[in-house]
């Protein structure tokens, strides 16, 4: 059975967390995104926590290469959201405006699993020109899973590039990832 | 455009999030599952929380509907996760076990969008023979958007169905659902 | 250039491809659909192959269960379109419109693993007020992998439930699934 | 039956599909891929058909971003079936083996849309030690929608980065892109 040598692929991943301390206000609620906080740090870098589920992986028993651009994606629109700024009320303004990906270069550096409890790091590192500059990582503890340049664009809703939004690039330039002592 | 005419579609969605305090530790935060918690409620009703991001919807503004299966299936997880079985301890088993579905009978009550905050809400409702039985819905605040009935089996690495693991549903037993008032 | 005809997506515009000889530099291409009939047989059960690829399963080394949703949409888009009725001249409409699912219920009966080569049936049962009612299945071979039945709806732009288009009902009449010796 | 090769993946499953005469009646059949050959052409350069369901869009209107890399993989499995390497046989071999990916840059280039008929084309660029190359197209039309560098890596079953397997890289060697005029 092919399939069942695979089950010892990652003993020893999480253990990093298995002392961590539960909520005291629920009976259980090991899930997820309860434990760990996700928001902006010092240094301006946002965290979200991402869970690996069954969707997640393919038959090899890992995650799915695509799916960590899933979860960069879910960590730039929470950096978004966190930042003032979501999809839904780009979409209601007089000129409705979205985000597309003109490129994204990934490193998979380590395999991930079901059941791993992720966390996305992201840095906007700035826009130049229409480009907006995202710096992103997935971790486990402190082991770094994937890795990812991406420079998004601003659509207007009929699928045509245009400049970045005046007043969001204003929101957003405090939130310019500070390189610090790292 | 065709397109612009789908931004109006949910409005007024989520103005019940609206007033919910961040949690103070953290500058900003009002990503996701922070804000609400996850795990069991007084009547073994189990919940987590799924934000709705760009993968999760299709071309017509609304989420693609196999999507909530996804939510479902994340959902399951956690609660096994939260009653102490997670899928990599199954694996580690000597006889590796896993889940698979049997039977999905789903409702799709109302729309939901990008941004969108849901919860999904996990009863179990037992065992009949090999099967599992749950009761799933998706909420958004106090709408139902989709709802559905799952059967589960468990299987054995190699993909046969056998019957469910005794300690397994000897530990999920006191989480079944309670009919109280409702 | 063989393929740069199918860039008009318009139903019209492929019909020239129909006796188009095979460039005969092609050395292999025994890769899926090329080999068995899409389309209507003579009881107007539709049929296309699907191929499972990695991103179809899961870690089990099976289809993941939710996948199942997306093959047997492709089975009704291309049922559609076959039929004449394209997504996108549904969204070029004055009136622009697209479906949603109200209802799936679904039997997984076998598992399909990577590199299957699957098709897809579907029998149109009929409209039943709003609703449109899809009777469909997958294939390998002889056996039944997963059954469905799918009640589909038809929407405005702003995802408002409408009844179905009178013209797109009757190009879709005669399509109705018939019963016959089985 | 040039895809009567693939059905010995899987022994028993799918004989009963090699002598099955196709229905004489099926009178439509413009669904994507049959009137476009897979495979390779004179230039080793190997091309697929791609259509795009709900299931690869988002609220955008376009094919959402990651799923080009979906495309993409679908690509190279299919190469490796017309090499004659498919992944049910890398699973049986005595030391079992599948792929994962160690780094992809995708550049998007033009935004595709629901129902588009979409060509994957993929050129094998060789081995360097471990890594598999391979460059890669999607294309509507004339119109180059998406390109990717993608580097791939042979594993063990536990998931463990091995050398390219000796006979694949022998089978896969004259099928190497060859620069010709363009």
């Amino acid at each position: 059975m092919v399939w069942s040598q695979t089950i010892t692929i990652s003993p020893v991943a999480r253990t990093d967390l298995a002392d961590k301390p539960f909520p005291l206000c629920y009976r259980r609620g090991m899930t997820a995104s309860t434990d760990m906080p996700n928001g902006f740090d010092a240094e301006n870098q946002h965290w979200i926590s991402v869970r690996v589920y069954y969707e997640d992986t393919d038959f090899t028993g890992l995650v799915y290469h695509a799916n960590y651009l899933k979860y960069f994606e879910r960590g730039r629109s929470d950096f978004l959201r966190d930042a003032g700024v979501d999809h839904q009320s780009l979409l209601n303004r007089p000129d409705p405006a979205a985000f597309t990906i003109l490129k994204a270069e990934i490193d998979f550096k380590q395999a991930a699993h079901v059941d791993d409890l992720l966390r996305v790091r992201t840095r906007f590192i700035g826009t130049r020109g229409a480009r907006i500059l995202f710096d992103q990582t997935v971790l486990r503890g402190d082991t770094v899973i994937a890795q990812a340049q991406i420079t998004a664009l601003t659509i207007h809703a009929d699928g045509r590039a245009r400049r970045p939004i005046a007043e969001i690039v204003e929101q957003l330039q405090p939130l310019i990832y500070q390189i610090s002592a790292e």
